[in-house]
Order: C-alpha cells, then sequence, then structure tokens
C-alpha cells in the first residue's frame, strides 16, 4: 500500500496519440460495405468491388454495397466460390499468392462463422482478423518489468523490431487460450501449466489500411506473471532474442520511438494504462488514449 | 501462479451489452454543434439552439453549427455572458434552477479552459463532464470482493440503487486525486493515505441523452486494494450503507438486474474485464463489451 506516484517521469518527444492515429489510417467511408446473408463482414475498395462485377454469380455489386450471392447457402458453399474466385484473381496478378491460411468470416467476435477466407486475402474484402497478445511481465522489489521480444531479420512484417513477448494471429478453429499455449511454448518456451496462469485483460482494437484495403484488427491481450529465474527461449525462429526491461524503460521506448512493431505499441500503452503507469493527472491526452485504443467500426 | 479458470459461471438474464446500450442513447448526429474559438466543446438540441437566436451579441445561431461570440475575448468573459443568458432562461422556465456548481468547458480533457458552465446546464449545451469512481476491493484467500454502497433514498439521481464504494462528478478546479481523497473521506471514511495509494485504472465513457439534451459523460477508474479488516462507513449522508460482496455475485447482479446505478455497471464491466473475471472464450460480445465501454464523440 505504498501511495501512487503519478506517472513516469518521461520527458515526451512523441504521444502515445502518435502511434495510435498511425494504426488507425483507414477509414471505412470510402469503402464498400460488404454482406453475407444481411450481415455486414468487411468493407471493399470501390476498385476491387468493380472487378467482382466480373463474377455475377459470386457477388452482387452495388455502388453503396458488395452482397455475397444468397444463391450459396452455407459457410462451405460460399468459402469454395470465394476460393476460386481468389484462385482466378491471383492468377491474374490482382491478389497476392496465398499463405494456406484461413480466417474465419463473421459478423463480430462470437457471431456464427459465414465463411472462411485466405489469410493473405483478408485485407482485399476487409474482413476483421483477430490476434493474441501477451504481456510477459515479472514482479521486482522495484517495480514491473516486460520480457520485449526482439523479432527476427527475416520475418515480412516489422523485421527487427520489438515485440510482445508472445503475439501471435487466430487461425480459424483454434481456441483462444489453446492458441496462446501453443504460441508461448513456441515463441518463448513457456511450459503449458506456466502459459495457463495467463489472465484476459481486454482488448486493443484499430483500423488500419494497406496495399490491399481496410485492415480491422482486434488483439486479445493477456498478463501472463512469470517469475524471476524464468527466461524465455524462442524455440520457432521468428524471435531473434528476449531482453528484461523495465516498465520505465518499456514506456519511453514505446512513447518516443519506432523500435516497437507499430500494434505491440497499442498493447503495451494499454498495459500501462490499466497498472496505473499512466496518469490522468500529468497525460493530458489520457482520455483520448484510452478511447484510442479500442476503435469499433460503423455496424452496417 | 494457478491455471486461468475462464470466466464466471453465470446463467445469463440480460446482457452486459444492455447495459452499456442504456448509457449510449445520445445520438449526436440530431444535435447541432457547439464550437468555442473554433473548437468543438458541446452539442446543442435544435429547438434549444433556436431559443439562444434571442442573444445575438453571445450566440452565432446557424443552422450546421452554433459559435459563442468571438467577442468575448476570454474565459471569464466567456463565462459571465453565457451565465448571464442563464440567468434569463431559468427566469423563463426554460432551464432548471442552478446548483451553484461550475465545471470546466473544453475541447477536451487536458485542453484548456474556454469557460465554466454551471453543472445544472451543461446537457443543455452538450459538454462533457468528467466524474471519479473507485472500485473499492479486497484480496481475500476465496477471491475479490468488492465495496459496494447503496445510495440513501433522499439522493436526486438514482435513489437506493447500488454504487462504487467512492463516485463523484469533478467540480472545477480539483484535481483528479485530491477529489478523489476528497471524496474518500467524505462518502466512505477512508483515511488520507489509504486513499492516495488508489490506482488509475483507465476510462469509462458513454453519451446518454436526458430532458435537456446531451450527456457525453468520461469517468476516470481507480482501483483501490483496502485491508480485510478496514470497514467503510459513511460520514455525508450520501450512502445508506456498504456490503462487501463477492465479485461473481457482484458480477451477476451487475448483468442481470438493474439494481445498480446505470453508470455503476459500466465500470464494474470494466473491472471484471481488466482482472480477468471476463473470457473472451466464454463471453460472444467480449470485443463489443470492451470497445463499448469507451465511447467517444466525433470530433467536429
Amino acid at each position: 500500500m505504498t501511495p501512487y506516484a503519478p506517472g513516469l517521469n518521461l520527458s515526451p518527444i512523441m504521444s502515445f496519440l502518435d502511434h495510435i492515429r498511425a494504426c488507425n489510417n483507414g477509414d471505412p467511408s470510402r469503402y464498400r460495405p460488404f454482406l453475407i446473408g444481411g450481415r455486414r463482414v468487411g468493407f471493399l475498395r470501390p476498385a476491387f468491388a468493380e472487378l467482382l462485377r466480373s463474377f455475377p454469380d459470386i457477388f452482387q455489386v452495388g455502388t453503396d454495397r458488395v452482397t455475397l450471392s444468397p444463391d450459396l447457402s452455407g459457410p462451405d458453399e460460399r468459402s469454395a466460390a470465394v476460393a476460386d474466385v481468389g484462385r482466378r484473381l491471383v492468377a491474374a496478378g490482382i491478389l497476392p499468392k496465398p499463405r494456406g491460411e484461413s480466417l474465419r468470416v463473421a459478423e463480430g467476435w462470437g457471431a456464427p462463422t459465414l465463411m472462411v477466407l485466405e489469410r493473405k486475402f483478408i485485407s482485399y474484402f476487409g474482413v476483421a482478423a483477430y490476434g493474441v497478445h501477451v504481456n510477459g511481465f515479472v514482479r521486482t522489489a522495484r517495480g514491473l518489468s516486460l520480457w520485449i521480444g526482439t523479432r527476427a531479420q527475416d520475418k515480412d512484417v516489422a523485421p527487427g523490431k520489438l515485440d510482445n513477448m508472445i503475439a501471435g494471429g487466430l487461425p480459424a478453429g483454434l481456441g483462444l487460450m489453446d492458441n496462446l499455449v501453443k504460441e508461448a511454448g513456441e515463441e518463448a518456451d513457456v511450459p503449458q501449466a506456466l502459459a495457463r496462469t495467463a489472465r484476459p485483460a481486454g482488448i486493443v482494437s484499430y483500423v488500419m489500411e494497406d496495399e490491399g484495403g481496410l485492415k480491422p484488427d482486434t488483439l486479445f491481450v493477456y498478463d501472463l506473471e512469470v517469475p524471476e529465474d524464468f527466461t524465455p527461449r524462442n524455440t520457432d525462429g521468428e524471435t531473434a532474442f528476449f531482453t528484461l526491461m523495465d516498465v520505465s524503460e518499456v514506456a519511453r521506448r514505446v512513447r518516443d520511438s519506432r523500435d516497437f512493431k507499430f500494434n505491440v505499441t497499442l498493447v503495451i500503452t494499454d498495459f500501462l494504462i490499466r497498472h496505473g503507469l499512466l496518469s490522468p493527472e500529468t497525460e493530458p491526452d489520457y482520455a483520448e488514449i484510452a478511447c484510442g485504443l479500442r476503435r469499433s467500426l460503423p455496424a452496417r
């Protein structure tokens, strides 16, 4: 029960809001909603929507929305039809080569699966993707420290950048905790029993734009307290090495540099807020930061 | 380091989302933005905006916005001019009787004060209000318990409803922690030294509508762990009594009843999420709930 010492003493170079804005460069109003069975599941760039007029049996392309044909009656039939269109658009050089990993398409987390879609195509269809990020931390006499990974130089996305101890996308069909335990083992050599003590602590969401289109991402955030004598060790080659950093050092580098992977800055900002390490009395943007960490899309 | 047992075992009657929706019945698109010095500080109901045409020296009333006269050069002059209009509208039976308590009007938390406004008028001008809510909790061998207050029967707002251990609006000119310490003493007889161990843990925000107009509220959320032998005791007559409740009982009553004051349901839902007591694996609306706890207004 030590009195709360408001905030960390940081000299501002950048703002936490700068990182939030960088992750929210997508503007859904410039896209056409994509519907399946009357439910909005994505957003299409108008130029990509127009291309889909070549497949009138599969897509009903309007100027205000694109609807998957209601003749496709269930998830399997829809997935197969869209995968077939995908193959033709890959052959035509319009869509990128698939990775062979499918994501669930639904109206929201917890809503029924309407179809599955190749991961490499999701931004073209503006379909929401989900991930799991785990803040691995140690409680020491001097305060909290975080285990921070440095991403391997050969990663496609953000090579060499700093990352959470454990993080990964959610493939279709694998539960959150099962995914967390699997990634914890591969990425940081965390024993199963320890990984299962991770606690869900909320979400972080943002809407980016990439070369394909809109990328609405939702990250399920977990905190995992590890003992002082535990050291993470990468086993899958995705992380070059791990460093144990004081939370004040982490906060400084998150805010004032681009050393961290873009979306990890948001996960750690959320950690700082939840653990009382940012203060509304010393951080003028506190309310805007807290709101900015969770961006939701218009319902229709 | 016990394995995480996903979620509490609750049989659903209502949804956490029902309470979030009830607090978000306000639709800013049906209001006219209210600007001071080019900055959006509020929202006016069109009928109220039209009334302000009677004061052309003070308000420039347009069909798409209402602007405070730029001839009013600083916070003091603006506050005095609007207070004078307020007195006339109270005399005309249009505005309610003032309480004699002023709130800061600004573009956002941490932005410079543009004027102050009587608390009873704020929804007519759609100006954001801020509050402090403190989750008072005890860590026991069986898990977390929360100290829950029952509001006095003679309260104007939500008499007899359940409430956080400490909660209050933020008057102009008092800092967050100073306000928290003052309210903690008056509402729950918390010693200063204990009150100062409260940790900021984020915000909850929502946009309601009342008889006056729009009410955008931001609540700064704090967690205060109290020792098992501490018992809160009300000293200002605002709380009838306090009860120590298991967190699972609190969760059940928050979700499945209207026993709690409307906005306290959101503060406690946020507590459940932050402490890992709701699981994204068992709560299908998890992402929507987490996003719904923080609603922000359009910037202009």
